[in-house]
């Protein structure tokens, strides 16, 4: 059994992971942190640095204010910290650079397991493709969002584009009278009502049509990717920087 | 039984009506006109012009040459003619316009059914929907074709916008940093393969997200469009200029 | 400016109705009655007894329990009540029915706006398609879920199937060396995850394929509908029982 | 270039081979082989035994009754064999199966690219998903076919079940009150119209869904897989049984 260890527990993100964990039979939340405490199946504390517990993994689900007591426990412990908190300033981002020398961090820009998934597997697949089918993107978000397209979307069609030896081209939209160009990369942001985030990629060949689509419907989303990173980082002894691409080598 | 005349019965349109009639029991073929004539269940003439046989619509997919004969023919029968033929001259439509006044003829922009119907009901709920669904539409074809959108998304797009009172604007793609505007429909041209014509469109909302589409996927699509359309005209005497919308006033 | 008075307003439904009326600039929340009070920006009162407060429509989103306090202001004020409730026992339902003859009521089964039209839609379309498309339908939903197929769905065939003059068949899935019978309807449950809830209805002919389907995303679905209620009841002064059907006359 | 030698060249998918070539600058067709020619813009013989051309590989869409000579002349060049053929008899199978010791033969059960593409996918992120996602295939198909679930749908649930440590059922639809068990996979047959084929394979996780999907649009799908046959083969020196699983190591 894996033990958890979950700062900000009592957060919307903190609860959510207390439900999935039942999915998990091999993990478990040993204790809490949380700065307002909540009831709960497991002990909770309101700070890290009054903490005497063992623990496999430190699951971090907070604010990026509680960077240094995280690095400064797992110092002490050697155990892995996995860090799903966003918003960190560029030294903060330096200080878990330089600190994964002596620590195992896991840390990655999307904790969708999904979406790492689905760019795992266009790494692999569009190079075998592009030559004889046309790809595009449509992704789909609520009427609030004020990037377009979304960064997923363009994270996807970069690593498409550079695992084709040729050169491509983004597009974003198609007005006019021109054919497609065989080096085009459509990318197309639908927006929305309370659309929470689909993206779908299209492989339209001859005669056929191949698509990878995710979506997202809550935010528990990032529960399963947090959990599927404790079960990896538990394994892992050596110090470094760890993030979903390298956990999921197919 | 309604009998149907069809013209060009040996062309490519031709025989795959003489397939969908099946789908019809209300429908015969009493014969066929072709200049290059094939077996058939049904007589084959060589022409219009010395065909003396009883009929209860004429149904045309041929050329736009074939006109005169077909207008001569329905104005000595006075039986309806169904016009399926396109690229027809100005002065041909000018022609057929005149003829309308003496016969009952039938004459679409679409002939697909499926596309007209869901013209109708767009008709009917975008402005029921409008207020508190933001309307996209996402139109996907081969790689090949010229045109983005496709004339049938801004048909749709057209008609959603001549329906609600208050102004809209179309856009064709979204790129950088800004909110969709209320008034914004969105119509996104995907390209790729040999996709035979999708249209979709998206009224997404506060919880909830409606949609309605068409796919394409032969020229089949035609022929159901223009034998409910014998069915329909076989019971109209005046004479007019009728089309798919008519028919389908729900 | 229609003035609603707001039954359940600090529940989980209340304060969605209390963000989502900001998309409607004729509607405004003139007061809030909840056993246990929350800030809002709206006055809010612990109990619709004591309310001497002026008012166009009375919405509710709360318990059977409150419903005998809803008539008898309603009584009191002949003004439309808007019943959002669920889980009445008989007896509520026979006093509900009793007391629409002297109160404008509104209860519908489903408060998905997007589902009712679409239902009225299917009701419309079916009879021109049923002898040329076959007709299927596939739900998703998340894996707790008990019933297969959905309410929803079951709706939804019913609607098909009464709107057709020839019998149809419901079947619930396909196995086996038969082929599909023009008169089946099938119905196609699919559980999985933490899907919210979608329903899609397929009319499949020769060469197109013609799709009405409704994807609900959270419980602010709900929201819409019940605001669109308030709308419509605002204008009916006549006693009598009213739902979603009524006010999507198209 | 590679050389390519096309037996069955004025047949149905003879013509769809030579237009798709076009899209392969390293692909050629240097003669045609049919027992009924047509014209080409290669040489056309009428016999495989007359032949005295160099070659690179021998793809064959012809019939059973070819496979003699297509052996014959394959034993003499010892140049690689593509089998497109369908409907081999056991005793055919048994003489493919031995020529293998001295011939490099291509043969796959099913010729659509994206279809071994996304079985191939599903054998690597199956077990990866498994545990958390809940795995559902939807089919789509016209209403003639006989066959419930398609062979291909079995053909992917198979790759799935045999991809995962534990059991798993395939049920073929539901009804009733019973929540869905973890180890089912459900497998549903949207019959109607003229569908040419979809298949979709679900997988819904708390929070996200995965979805992989083909949709053939024609019979051009097989095209594209032979000629991707014809660059894998054109490498192979050894003699024996090759399909497009190994095509597709990735």
């Amino acid at each position: 059994m894996i033990q958890i260890l979950l700062n900000g527990c009592c957060g919307k993100m903190g609860k959510v992971i207390a439900e999935a964990i039942s999915q998990f039979p091999d993990l478990n939340i040993v204790a809490g942190v949380d700065k307002y405490p909540c009831d709960n199946q497991f002990p909770v504390f309101t700070s890290l640095s009054n903490i005497n517990i063992s623990y496999d993994v430190l699951l971090d689900f907070s604010r990026p204010t509680a960077l240094e007591s995280l690095l400064s426990l797992s110092e002490k412990t050697k155990k892995p910290l996995i860090l799903c908190t966003t918003g960190y300033a560029p030294n903060d981002l330096d200080l878990i650079n330089t600190k994964s020398s002596i620590i195992p961090i896991f840390k990655s820009a999307n904790m969708s397991y999904g979406i790492n998934l689905i760019n795992v597997l266009l790494k692999k697949i569009s190079p075998l493709l592009y030559d004889n089918y046309d790809i595009e993107i449509v992704e789909k978000h609520h009427n609030q969002k004020i990037d377009s397209p979304s960064g997923t979307a363009l994270l996807l069609g970069n690593t498409i584009s550079n695992s084709i030896d040729s050169k491509t081209n983004f597009i974003y939209g198609r007005e006019g009278k021109k054919k497609r160009k065989k080096d085009e990369i459509g990318i197309h942001a639908i927006r929305g009502g309370s659309i929470v985030g689909d993206h779908e990629i299209i492989f339209a060949g001859t005669g056929e049509i191949i698509e990878l689509s995710h979506k997202a419907i809550s935010r528990e989303v990032f529960a399963i990717g947090a959990l599927k990173a404790c079960e990896y980082m538990s394994k892992i002894k050596d110090p470094g920087l760890y993030n979903m691409e390298n956990m999921l080598e197919i």
